[in-house]
């Protein structure tokens, strides 16, 4: 009886270090930081990286974390890839934005497009990604 | 006897597979890089981040390693961010200097704010960080 | 028997446990990201990174990436490091070319230095060397 209870445990032990050890190929996560659209060159750059990539891993989950000088990538009357973020967001890739920012740079939420999500801290939330196992990526060049 | 030893090495197993697997959410640490100060924005960008998480999460650990062009944020003569990067130090943020960086630009340590610290290599600190579970952020924009 | 079955698994799992937990401090692994190539201070200023880096741990794994406006620092008539990336590739350090970049600029291989490697997309080799636990750096400035 006390052996099978030392089985169990043991198969609940090797499992949990299987899956601490495992790679899931098949699962890549990648968090994306923006913070350059000043110049529209880098906006069509990051833009180029994500069609690249979800052509690639079409599967694997996106998120860009716009903050500081990305902004005008997600406002509606500056940014230059308003159809080309649609077309990404319709594949899952999330855009999300830094409320810090926003209040620094005294832009309201009514100015950007309506396919971004938001976050309180922007650095934060690549942080915690991070955390969660994702691969960090600085976009753009 | 022999089912005794072998609980007490599985309980110490068991508490193994725990600590490794834990998320730490409480304990956030995070190693910036710091390039590019040849432009002010740059340095008014990180001293930004800075401010906005730790005070989003005061508790958090954070050192930011200057090497490369980043040089000029942490000079008496020409930083424009003395005074807040006095004030995040008491905050527990440590400023580190790559001393390559300074061998390299003919920079003594004399010209340096007194708030920093060195290490050999700036990069090195990174990746040690890195493998030490600490989440990597490129900061300014 | 029985007990002689659990500990054999015991002793397995204590050392998968141990392999997942060591921190491999001779063991660094490094994945430059390399993408603004067009100001020659860029250039100079990542092989400065490879050349200390090299020097500090002569053991370590080094790769670099060259994507986006990187492309000019591994083109025969463009790059200012010729010198430089020969002796860095002869020491170890791969570089690695992103296949989609030279696809969207119209440049083909013979254009570019024999020296390097090539990769279909070059964040998806960022990635994946995070995920097999390679500590990623924004080379340049």
């Amino acid at each position: 009886m006390k052996n099978l209870t030392l089985s169990f445990i043991l198969v609940f032990s090797m499992i949990s270090i299987a899956a601490l050890a495992q790679k899931k190929p098949n699962n890549h996560k990648i968090i994306f930081q923006f913070t350059n659209a000043t110049d529209t060159l880098q906006q069509k750059a990051i833009i180029n990286q994500l069609n690249n990539l979800t052509t690639h891993w079409p599967k694997a989950k996106y998120e860009v974390v716009i903050h500081s000088m990305g902004l005008p990538f997600v406002m509606s009357g500056k940014s230059k890839q308003i159809q080309a973020i649609k077309t990404l967001r319709d594949k899952g890739v999330r855009f999300v934005v830094c409320e810090n920012t926003l209040k620094s740079q005294k832009v309201t939420k009514d100015q950007l497009i309506q396919e971004v999500e938001y976050v309180p801290v922007g650095i934060a939330e690549i942080v915690e990604k991070q955390e969660q196992g994702w691969s960090y990526i600085k976009g753009g060049f």
